[in-house]
């Protein structure tokens, strides 16, 4: 931290913050505004979110008493300044790094963080929870929830908001307007916060109000005073009843300047004195502050690493050619496919460029669809689509899937629609963490009948898994890849189909088996190498589909092995290779099956290598445990 | 069906509609009334529901030109009207039967039926789905949902309004509104639709316009004419602008009479004909035109048998005391549990009668809490309540918590917050079929990490895990239990804590082992009678525990057996079978186990006894299972 801050580093804990002046608040905003900016030019996090709320940030923690009132950061990566106010300060530049703090509110890391969160659209609830658990307790702990347009379009927030305005608790929703969420925001209610904050309905009422009052001109002056004083009269019925908030039981008040942080503060204090589930509309721009920011804010989302001074993204690509991310590899094989099947349709729920289905989207506009913040719906939307003879490929981030569970079970699977499941970030995601591994998916989505989950090893194959899944006959299909960067420069071969629950053979060996799925094939391939160069004899097959999985193969390897090593990016219990001992056990065959994957606890952030390390699935844990069970030539207790 | 029928015996297809005139219609809808009522008394379902939009019902198929036309029925279970309009009239009696016609619209059943729905909220999302591949294939079918105003309360549902309105597609919605569920509505959005069914505020604010064109008297007729005309234009605006689902891109009429036939169809006629999304408000009477069912709401939701002249229900209680359901169980065991603890809280997302949270909400009602068909809300609610320390018990329905499976994982089992989630209609309910039946949820909950997972064998457990889960020290915590009547008459023993993990002994026996978890217990306790009388030494142990499992039980267990028999109610991949085969496996034991529960298939309605019977694990099957494996003393093939 640099001389040129004055205030900010006076500040370790909101504490330091009650005595000081509006002015010096303003001050303290511009401080914490470019601390942000600087270190998340360097240690690469969330930045135009928490650069939209700075001010808002300020405010809160001057007019509430925190931690005992509680704040409630929906998603939670806007609450940087949150962090940095509230003893975080000097460890910030260890955000979302390996052993360092997280990037997402967490309850174990301070009594700050009231609430873990990370998914969208919690925060409502958790705030309500807390709201009268503070009033059966008799205490009178203020509790706020700060949420964006784009999170308040998930049901659960909605299902939230119905239960605050008919209970009553005292409870406070900020509602943190930026009209963006990672892509610009979409939906009916986005449209309509933005006509309440633009006045446009109220205007053109107003409007025509205005007309007839001009015609009543003749009636003379008093009748013109006294059909003023009615307008007067209506227009605040009007406004406040024609409010989506008040319709749900909360009062309404805003919208007002999210940057103005004496105003916050005044309009803060004031609602700190009124009882009951009331709802704060104000008006941020994510990014406010930071020219490259504001101007560009779906990248400067979370932008990387970038020169803070110009706000030019510092790549990483060398000159050699790369192997394209997955997510791209989906996006230009969506297209491709979609245009020579016309019955294919995208669908996204807010993470168009995140999964980049923005490239279909560019394309084809009108057969793709961003359908907000919204997991539930867009796979029963898919389901709707595919009852009438389209097939969706519905792209949903593994965890996020997590969501939509029931929908897959109940409106796709038990109706054996065809809808193509693609999942993103499947599989440690790295540095944001608990709240975002997709650690579950093979495991939950193997107890749903009617499925078929496949996971590619590769670009090539997550193509050609995508071609089979959109051919006449399939029915409910999941595939799922890792967030970054696949193995192939020349990825562009043409389509071939897959055999459905086919695997790959990959070596043909005596001595120990390996099967895997999905890319961590490659860790495999690397490990099964060494110890080739080392005379073990490796047979290791890329398995390619969880369900079903290849009878032939198995009973064949169970024929030839007595150990099976087991490699999988997801969780252990119920996953991948409990399949594949169930599938053992059930055909009564005696292989002892050495499973390695994500252990049964919540795994923390870090670089995916490391995590893959920790977990015992990295190259190196690979080529061990198959050495170990090659050399010991395990036979298993008998009871 | 007898002759007292002059109408309906005629309708065998919408078709038979189209000419009809308003009268007939209305003699239809009283024959189907009558036919609803005298079969649901003797074959028993749901009543209330359907008996409530038997008009609609008529007016839609009069108007739309079903099945090119779809009607999506949201849960479902209104439909009876339809399913005996479109064909079913003659199989009508086999409703809910075992291979019978199913409670709810099914889309393998009739062509009419065209989604199938169980769940609630799904409709609008599936109909938005249908709508837009209707434009984008170039057709043009009508497709209306029809949904409940407790189905509304869904966060799916918020989400299907927010993207129906912004994407501008043809699609009706109409709004059941009955304000009851199965219990009376709650929530903020049903007072919302009262007042405007009321048109409440709107009256107030007539009214208060009204007092001050009285004042304006002495301005002249000129004057008080202008200002009608202003009053006018403004309360058009007002009507228009001050509503909820305008304010989501649906254009609303209504409210009209839900039972006036011939008022419904020029209405749908007239609707038929405006593009976009557009939402009707129909107020009915749940259980309308059958007084028993008009008078008691909850309880003619799903009567059972009833004498359909007098409205008695037919009990089938005999004059010996009987085992309680294990329902009044949970519900007066929390109630005791909270009456010694005033940390406790009970949650229910509408289904408070249901799994009788009733109970303790007459009792305590400050402490018991409806959400409204809200399971995301209900999860995320008692997280927040816990990260306050209260201690939720929060009762979900096994195949409805599929909804809130993400809650559990992100907002409760990752911060390890102590909440009790008791699993009502675990396993396989019976005759509501495959949406309902709680196949998974041992399977789902068991991939979670820092989750305890139990299940009871009889009452005296259901209450000592309840007893169990409340003390200090516990963290996330599961209890799931079967739809219905226990096994014990004297259940109401005192409290005894559980330790963590540890497994129940019920015999010592030598030449087969039986683990269980649940009430199938006492099915395997009835063939281990069965094979100890025949000479077999049974060793059985009621397992309580699916996560942790108990090691040291398991590990004496592998040590003296060759093969062990898993009995639970519950989908064999990923269930407690297989956790025990991952533990075997892991720990390196050569033990063949022979999983009976739920296949890998969506099992069909019937009497649970059948279903347990066709999937395997009812007593003949546990009892011939254990003898094979006896009698074989088999080896496993070694690979």
């Amino acid at each position: 931290m640099g001389s040129d801050y004055r205030i900010l580093p006076h500040v370790n804990s909101p504490n330091d913050l009650k005595g000081m002046k509006p002015e010096q608040l303003v001050e303290l905003s511009e401080e914490l505004r470019r601390f942000i900016v600087e270190v998340v030019s360097t240690n690469p996090g969330h930045l135009g979110a928490s650069l939209g709320v700075v001010e808002l940030t300020v405010a809160l923690h001057h007019v509430f008493n925190t931690p005992d009132d509680k704040l409630i950061w929906d998603v939670g990566h806007q609450a940087y300044a949150h962090k940095i106010l509230t003893g975080r300060r000097d460890v910030f530049n260890t955000n979302r790094r390996y052993k360092g703090i997280s990037g997402f509110p967490k309850r174990s890391e301070s009594p700050y963080d009231a609430f873990g969160v990370g998914h969208a659209s919690t925060s409502i609830s958790a705030a309500l929870g807390m709201a009268v658990a503070s009033e059966l307790k008799h205490e009178s702990h203020q509790v706020v929830a700060i949420i964006g347009d784009g999170a308040l379009t998930g049901g659960l927030a909605f299902e939230g908001l119905n239960n605050g305005g008919s209970l009553k608790s005292n409870l406070l929703v900020i509602l943190n307007d930026n009209h963006i969420s990672i892509d610009p925001g979409v939906g009916a209610l986005n449209e309509y916060l933005l006509d309440i904050t633009t006045s446009k309905t109220y205007n053109r009422i107003k409007k025509d109000v205005w007309d007839l009052l001009g015609r009543f001109d003749s009636l003379g002056p008093k009748a013109r005073s006294a059909i003023q004083k009615l307008d007067n009269a209506i227009k605040t019925a009007l406004l406040r009843q024609s409010n989506l908030f008040e319709s749900l039981g909360f009062r309404y008040f805003g919208p007002v300047d999210g940057h103005d942080v004496a105003y916050l503060i005044r309009i803060l204090n004031d609602l700190k004195d009124i009882p009951g589930p009331k709802l704060l509309h104000c008006i941020t721009v994510k990014g406010k502050g930071y020219t490259p920011a504001e101007q560009n804010q779906t990248i400067f989302h979370a932008p990387g690493k970038f020169n803070k001074d110009t706000g030019e993204r510092i790549s990483l690509l060398t000159s050699k050619p790369a192997p394209p991310r997955y997510q791209d590899v989906f996006g230009e094989t969506l297209v491709e496919l979609a245009q020579s099947n016309d019955r294919i349709v995208g669908i996204t729920p807010a993470m168009a460029t995140g999964c980049s289905m923005n490239i279909m989207m560019e394309k084809m506009p009108e057969r793709t669809f961003d359908v907000g913040i919204a997991e539930q719906h867009a796979v029963t939307f898919a389901a709707g689509m595919a009852s009438d003879g389209l097939i969706p490929f519905c792209n949903i981030y593994s965890s996020f899937m997590q969501r939509a569970f029931d929908q897959v079970i109940h409106d796709v699977a038990l109706q054996n629609l065809h809808v193509v499941f693609c999942l993103d970030r499947a599989g440690l995601v790295g540095d944001d963490g608990p709240t975002h591994h997709g650690a579950f998916d093979l495991a939950y989505l193997r107890l749903i009948p009617n499925i078929t989950i496949a996971a590619p090893m590769n670009e090539e194959e997550l193509r050609n898994m995508m071609f089979t899944a959109q051919l006449d006959g399939q029915g409910t299909f999941s595939i799922r890849y890792p967030r970054g960067n696949g193995v192939m420069v020349d990825w562009r071969k043409s389509f071939t189909e897959i055999p459905i629950g086919k695997a790959r053979i990959l070596r043909e060996g005596s001595d120990i088996a390996i099967l895997t799925i999905g890319h961590v094939g490659n860790l495999a391939a690397t490990a099964a190498g060494k110890l080739e160069a080392e005379g073990i004899s490796v047979f290791h097959a890329d398995m390619r589909f969880v369900k079903p999985l290849d009878a032939d193969l198995l009973r064949s390897v169970a024929k030839r092995f007595t150990t099976v090593v087991t490699v999988e990016d997801g969780c252990l219990p119920g996953g991948f290779g409990s399949g594949v001992t169930e599938w053992l056990n059930d055909n009564g065959y005696n292989v002892r099956v050495v499973r390695l994957g994500i252990p049964d606890e919540f795994i923390e952030q870090g670089p995916p290598q490391q995590l893959y390390a920790e977990c015992g699935f990295d190259t190196e844990n690979i080529y061990q445990t198959a050495k170990k069970y090659v050399q010991k030539k395990v036979k298993m207790r008998v009871g």
